[in-house]
C-alpha cells in the first residue's frame, strides 16, 4: 500500500521535473513522510537534487540527508553553498552531522562548523570513528542531578523542548559530570513532584566507553532491551549517548555486512548500486578465489594417469567436493553467526569442534552411503562406491572440523569470520576431497578397470 | 567484562549444584540481572531447571522463561506443576505467555489458562500465528480517548502503573475501540495539564492489520523509527500493540534465518544445539544437493571420451564451476538481502537482469583472461587458456542472469528466496560451466592434444 503511494509520487516529481516545474515537484515531496521523502529524492538526478534541498526547509532538508546512504548525502552536500549546508547541518542529529561533515574536505567542513549555532555539539563527535559508541552516540541530552525533584525534572524537561529521538531514559550525573545513574521518564512522570531525583533513580546503570565497537552496543542494548545506552569517557564522564535508531541501524547494516561477506561480496552493496560499483566490490573475491581454485586443479592434476584410466572418476569427484564444500559452509556459518551474536566464545572452541567433527561423522555417513549405492548401480562397481562413499565421510569430517575452526582462528586473529571464513574452508574441502577420492582410486585402481 | 561475570557465576552455580546446595545456587542466580540468569540458567541442566525456577520469585522465573527459545522454555513449563506454571504466566508479557501455551498440550494450556488472574489478555493472542503482527503484540496498554486532558491522561497513568517496556507512545481511541490517534508520551508531560488530548494527538497514525508479517512489521517500524506500533483488526479496532523489544528480536531472527537459509541450515540452531538438532537441520539440505550434484556429474560424463584424451580438463572444470558458483552467489545474495530488506520491488526485474548480466560479462573477461593466461602458461597450450577464457565469460554471465532471476522469481512463488536460491543458482553455473568448458573442448579437441 504505503509503497505503491511512495511509487506514484515519484512518477510525478518525475513529470513535473521534466516540465522544469520545480515548484510543483517540491511541493509534492513535501506532502510525504520523512522516510518517503528520503527514498523517493534518493532515485532523483544529482543536478535535481542539488537544485530542490535548498529550497525544502532546513529541517526536511536534515531529515533526507540523514536518510540517505553516508557516501551520496557527501555527495549532494560537497554541491551547497556554505550557507544553505550550515543552515540544514544545524538541523541534523549531532553523530550524524558529525559523519557528514567528516566525508567532505576539510576546508568544507571547517566553514559549515563555524557557521553551525552550536559548533561544540559537532566538533568533539568527529574524533570519534563512524562505527564506535563514541561516533554513533548523540550528544543532545539532558542531565539530571540528585538533588532536583521530580517536578523540577520535568519542568527543565518541558523548557528544553527536546528532540523527538530523545529523553526516554533521563541520565543523572554529580556536579564533574560523572554519570551517577538512571531514571527512567515513565517513572519520573507517575512519582509525586515532590520526590528527589536521587530516590527515583537507579544507580545501576550500563554505559560503555566512547572506543565500543558498534557491533558491541548493539548487543548490549539488546540483551538488556535498553533504549538508549549512555556513552562515557575513560573517567565516567557522560559524554553522549546511543538512541534505539541506531540500535535497529547498527543490528541491520552488521546482520547485511556479515551476509555479503559471507558471499564474498567486499562492502554494502545494493541492488541499484552502478555496475562499476558492483564489480568494485566483488572481482576482487573472485581474484582472491584464484589461489585456492589453482590449488585444487593441481591436485586434481596429480592423478591424470588415474582419470586417464577411469575417466568417469571426473564426474564423481566433482560431488565429493561439492557436497564437502556445502557441508563446510553450513557448519562456518553457524558459528559466524553464533560469534557475531555473541552466543559463543573462544573459551568454547574444543567442545564445538568435537560437535562439529560428530555431525560431519553421521552425515558424511549418510550422504556418503547414498551417493555410494546410486554410483554403484549407475556404473556397476562396487568399489566405486566404496571409495566414493568413504571419501565422503572423510570429507565432511574436515568440512566440520575446519567450519568449527577456521572462524574461531580467524577471530582470534582479529580478522572478520565472515570476511574469510568461506574460501578458506572451501579450499580444505575441495583439496580434501579431491586428494581422498582420487588417492583412493589410485591405490585401488586395479578394482576399477 | 560482563560475559566473564556471568561465566564465574555459572561455574559458582554448578559447584553449589554439585553439592546440592540448592539455595546457594538459587542466591547467586538471584543476583544476576535477568539476560544474565536467563544466559546461565539456559546452561544449566533440565533437572536442575525444574527444581530452581519453582524456587524463584515467579517474576523473575517469568523474565527467565521470556528469554530462552521458544522450545526449551516449553520443556521446562511441561514439567511444572499447574500451580507454579500459572503463578509465572500471571508475570509474562501476555504475547510471550500466548506462544509458551501454544508449545504446550491443550489440556495443560487450559488448566494454567483457567487460573490465570487476566486469561482474557492471553487467549486471543493465542489464536493470531507467532511470527504475525497478531502474534507478537501485547494487549497490555492504556487507551485515551480524545475528551481527556492532558493531566487526566497522566493521573490514568499514574494509576495504571505500566509494565516497563509500554507506553512510551499512548494511542487514542473512539467510543467504539477504534484507532483514532497517537500521543507520544514527551509531549503529554510537557503539554499544560488542561490541553486536550484531541489537540495533542497526531491523527497521522501508522498502523497494521493483525496478520501482518513479523518481517514487514519490522520493516515498517525500522523505516519510520517507532517506538511502537499499533495492531487494528480489519475494521480498524485497537488490538493491541507491538513494542519496540519485538522489533529488535525480529530484525535479529529474520537476519539470522535468512544467514542460515542461505547457507542450506534449515531451522535456527546455535552452537550449542544438540548433535541430533544439527543433524536434522543440516542432514536434509545436503540430499536436496544430491540432485544437482548428480545431474552436474552426468554433464561430465557426457563428455568421459574428451576427458579420457585431455585428463588435464578435469582438473581445469572444476576452476570454471567453481568461479561461476561464487560469481552467482555474489549476485543472488545481493538480490536476497534487498529483497529482505523491501530495498527491490518486483517491478524492478528487467533493470536488475540487465545490470548483472553485465557484472557478469565485466567480471567474466576479468577473470577468464587470468585464468586462461594462467592455464596458458601451465600447460603452453593457448587453445586451452582460450578455451576457459571463454567459458568463463559464458558461465560468468549465466552467474549474473540466474542470480538477479531466481530470487525474483521464487519469491513471486511465495517461496523464501534465501532457501533455495542457492542450490539453483549453482546447479545453473555447474551445469553451464562443465557443459561449455568441455563442449568447447570437445569440438577444438585437436587443438589441446
Amino acid at each position: 500500500m504505503q509503497s505503491t503511494e511512495v511509487e506514484q509520487t515519484l512518477e510525478a516529481i518525475r513529470g513535473a521535473l521534466d516540465r522544469d516545474a520545480l515548484d510543483e515537484a517540491i511541493k509534492l515531496l513535501e506532502n510525504l513522510r520523512a522516510p518517503d521523502q528520503a527514498e523517493v529524492f534518493n532515485e532523483l538526478e544529482l543536478e535535481d537534487q542539488t537544485a530542490i534541498l535548498p529550497r525544502l526547509n532546513p529541517d526536511e532538508s536534515a531529515d533526507i540527508l540523514e536518510e540517505l546512504e553516508d557516501e551520496d548525502a557527501a555527495e549532494i552536500a560537497e554541491r551547497l553553498d556554505t550557507d544553505t549546508l550550515s543552515r540544514i547541518v544545524d538541523e541534523m542529529e549531532p553523530d550524524e552531522a558529525a559523519d557528514l561533515l567528516g566525508d567532505l574536505s576539510r576546508e568544507q567542513a571547517n566553514e559549515v562548523l563555524e557557521r553551525l549555532e552550536d559548533p561544540e555539539e559537532v566538533r568533539p563527535l568527529m574524533i570519534h570513528p563512524d562505527e564506535t559508541a563514541g561516533g554513533r552516540m548523540t550528544t543532545e541530552f539532558l542531565a539530571l542531578r540528585r538533588r532536583m525533584t521530580a517536578g523540577e525534572a520535568i519542568e527543565a524537561l518541558r523548557n528544553w523542548a527536546p528532540d523527538e529521538e530523545l529523553n526516554y531514559y533521563l541520565f543523572v550525573v554529580d556536579r564533574d559530570n560523572i554519570l551517577r545513574g538512571v531514571v527512567p521518564l515513565r517513572k519520573l512522570i507517575t512519582a509525586p513532584p515532590t520526590t528527589p531525583i536521587q530516590s527515583l533513580m537507579s544507580a545501576d546503570v550500563i554505559s560503555v566507553p566512547a572506543g565500543t565497537d558498534q557491533e558491541e552496543v548493539a548487543r548490549i542494548m539488546s540483551r538488556y532491551s535498553l533504549l538508549a545506552l549512555p556513552v562515557v569517557d575513560e573517567t565516567g564522564h557522560l559524554l553522549g549517548m546511543i538512541t534505539h535508531d541506531d540500535l535497529v541501524d547498527v543490528i541491520e547494516e552488521e546482520a547485511t555486512e556479515d551476509i555479503y561477506r559471507l558471499a564474498g561480496v567486499l562492502d554494502e552493496e545494493r541492488v541499484f548500486s552502478p555496475i562499476r560499483a558492483s564489480v568494485r566490490r566483488r572481482l576482487p573475491w573472485l581474484y582472491v578465489n584464484l589461489m585456492p581454485a589453482f590449488l585444487a586443479a593441481w591436485v586434481i592434476s596429480q592423478f591424470k594417469g588415474t582419470i586417464e584410466r577411469v575417466a568417469i572418476l571426473a564426474a564423481f569427484q566433482a560431488i565429493v567436493a561439492g557436497q564437502g564444500g556445502n557441508a563446510g559452509t553450513q557448519a562456518l556459518t553457524v558459528m559466524v553467526r553464533s560469534l557475531a551474536l555473541g552466543e559463543v566464545t573462544l573459551r568454547d572452541v574444543w567442545s564445538t569442534l568435537l560437535k562439529e567433527v560428530l555431525v560431519g561423522l553421521i552425515n558424511g555417513l549418510a550422504v556418503g552411503a547414498a551417493v555410494g549405492l546410486i554410483a554403484m548401480i549407475l556404473q556397476g562397481k562396487p568399489a566405486l562406491g566404496l571409495i566414493i562413499g568413504l571419501a565422503m565421510v572423510g570429507n565432511m569430517i574436515a568440512a566440520g572440523f575446519a567450519g568449527a575452526l577456521v572462524p574461531v582462528v580467524l577471530k582470534r586473529l582479529k580478522i572478520d569470520p565472515a570476511l574469510a571464513s568461506g574460501v578458506i574452508v572451501t579450499t580444505v574441502t575441495d583439496v580434501t576431497g579431491f586428494a581422498l577420492f582420487l588417492g583412493l582410486s589410485t591405490i585401488f585402481i586395479q578394482l576399477l578397470l
